[in-house]
């Protein structure tokens, strides 16, 4: 056992090392950050894949939900968005499915991509107890690890687990009653469960077993936030809160143990609360790193949220916020095909590029100069290449334009010449 | 002359007094309001169109620019762009044509509208210099005041005009070198022709002229920022800062002549810098209505600068910008078509209403409060009443699910749902 947990860090440092590297850190400073739990270092001991380092003082980064639902289950097309995510700039993919062969699925994911991977293991937990005929309320807790110890053995990077969601909730959840109630699936469905059993969340009451589990395989622990709001009128509310007291305790424990942990959070957050999240996070939660969810700033933007996403998105990354969830214009109306995949990643990349510039993570700031300097010389070449969407950007332009020095929008009026004679004008 | 000032001032408090019903707020406030210049009223006298009031404590209005160019002269295709930018959302339409007959796209685009419509009647005065032969030094203060006399004449009921862009300015731009120079189409103009000529703006060295024919037609003056930054590195200079102080005067000299006056700003501002200039504005410029294109918070989103701006539009809008105008996909790469319009219209609408929210205006959440109760009852219906774009959430959802109390998102698995059981999975 010794030997064993010294292994482990010995290639826990050597992904450390790796890591600076490519954040452009210094490693000592970055393996400080990984032993104090505000940087975590993505990747499963059993997934051949580069390690990712979230956290403090590094690049914001994002991740990009997909997978299956009963009503439609198609591999390709998972496998299409796994690539369109990653071509547009996702740091790491989210395997949500819960319709067809759930494992099977998943190990595809995981071969076809150059990411970590992160899943929420009490999805297929309902998925197989709706398979069983069965109902929320038998749901044991065997089965909810037997699921995670599966996908960890899969070579799942980071598991989103809603340990925060305890028995404490449900008094505060009726004495402050919300306009949209519990809106994570996970949360609801322990809630869920919680009400009907009498009993603890096993993800609580077992934290250890968890814990344990999670070092066997390097794995990062994502803590979800159940409670999360699903409006702007319930964000900031006072389960919003506890569950977030919850996760700071359970953040304790498992540097205690060794285990690296970030903290999930909301959601639906009007913007002038999103900087105070990201901070109570970070006071609470001993400064682990923040993943998430948008936030989105309006609840009205059904066919934009990615829109939405990217306010909230921009504002917290540069509070402080380490890794976004990507919202795409399908959110709240439909599973996204390959296209809302593409607009939800590059909306993503350009909040948390934002949020980089704003927090002043190094070198972030050199992509806007280079792309500045080449538009001032009609250099369009280098100006797409320093594009979040080269090909796009190219393809507007229209090839024809590419070596004259003005664009079609203003044509021969274009500010940035120095002459005074107009040469083409017609009329 | 007495007379005629009279009633002027008793047309302006019956707009007042229609505006203050619209905005449900006090129309006394109101008037304070607009006394003191912190809101402008907008509508030329001789234009048949409901008065808009842009200012302090109102909903942030949102602008979307469209025109043809020397390329592209195309009616039809304004009109449609006009059509479509009202029907998402926009408050009012800047004309910015430069190529074609200029006089009778504005009056079609003015025709076919029912808001107020801006110009920039510098791009008329520079078509007719190319049409001419002639060049940008050739530029005579006489034909400028008759072109803008002209667009009032027309019912325009804004008009951009760079004031601020002076002789003083010029040694500025040399001490402090930038890396994108000057990007606005008229400072530049300006700039090139006081180089040439050796003369003073005629803009600020007419400017009671300029005074003079506003007030005739109660037309609102948007004092241009002609010296704002393209680039992020350009942010908040030394010249944008000192024309912003010249605004401030050209303000306070408009208030004392009773002109309506509202101040542009930029462009492009990282992040962590939006706030500020909305400060820097309301301070120097005595609370005059701040006017922000985006602000872009990236300058590497070509292709999807209207996300870039939604970010910077929002931070803006929470922190006190009144007016927003749009940016389209089309930014820095093309003349923006009908779709463009609508993604510009759309992200400036959710960026504006999430500043709303933030900065408190009156009634601005009720509509997301809305939205969120008819979530959680499953009333799909008034979901998409709700949403910004109803057409879109409506056919992206689905015609054949908006009866279900789920989604094809989550479908059975489904946060809102209060049952454990799952009734219609299949394997």
């Amino acid at each position: 056992m010794k030997t064993e947990t010294v292994k482990v860090e010995v290639e826990l440092q050597e992904t450390i090392h790796k890591s600076a590297i490519k954040e452009k850190t210094d490693p000592g400073e970055l393996q400080d950050k990984v032993a104090s739990g505000r940087v975590v270092v993505v990747k499963n001991r059993k997934h051949q894949v580069e390690p990712l380092a979230i956290g403090e003082g590094l690049r914001t980064k994002v991740n990009a939900n997909l997978g299956t639902s009963p009503e439609r289950v198609d591999l390709d097309l998972e496998l299409k968005k796994t690539e369109t995510s990653i071509k547009y700039g996702a740091d790491t993919i989210m395997d949500l499915s819960t319709g067809g062969d759930l494992k099977q699925i998943r190990r595809e994911i995981i071969k076809n991509s150059n990411v970590p991977i992160g899943t929420v293991p009490i999805y297929e937990v309902i998925c197989q107890l709706a398979k069983r005929r069965k109902t929320i309320a038998d749901m044991e807790s065997d089965q909810l690890f037997e699921v995670i110890e599966d996908h960890l053995e899969d070579g799942v990077d980071f598991l989103t687990v809603h340990c925060g969601v305890t028995r404490a909730a449900l008094p505060i959840l009726e004495s402050y009653p919300r306009l949209t109630g519990v809106v994570s699936r996970g949360g609801s469905v322990l809630v869920r469960w919680m009400k009907h059993t009498g009993g603890e969340n096993p993800l609580y009451e077992q934290y250890d077993r968890l814990l344990e589990l999670a070092k066997r395989y390097d794995a990062v622990l994502s803590l979800g936030d159940g409670l999360r709001p699903g409006s702007l009128a319930d964000a900031t509310d006072n389960a919003q809160v506890h569950e977030l007291t919850v996760l700071g305790e359970l953040v304790k424990r498992a540097k205690k143990a060794g285990v690296q942990v970030m903290v999930e959070g909301p959601g639906h957050i009007p913007l002038q609360e999103v900087e105070a999240n990201v901070l109570l996070e970070k006071k609470l939660c001993d400064g682990a790193p923040f993943y998430v969810l948008g936030p989105l700033v309006t609840d009205c933007a059904a066919g934009y949220d990615h829109i939405s996403g990217a306010i909230g998105g921009a504002i917290a990354a540069a509070a402080g916020a380490d890794f976004l969830c990507y919202v795409t214009p399908a959110e709240h109306l439909s599973l996204p095909d390959v296209e809302d995949v593409r607009q939800g990643v590059i909306a993503s990349v350009i909040a948390a590029h934002a949020g980089d510039i704003a927090k002043g993570v190094s070198g972030a700031i050199d992509r806007d100069n280079l792309m500045s300097k080449a538009r001032k010389n009609f250099d369009w070449e280098t100006a797409f290449e320093c594009a979040f969407d080269s090909e796009y950007a190219r393809m507007r332009r229209g090839e024809l334009h590419n070596h004259e020095k003005k664009c079609s929008m203003c044509g021969e009026f274009c500010a940035m010449r120095e002459e005074i004679e107009f040469t083409t004008i017609t009329d």
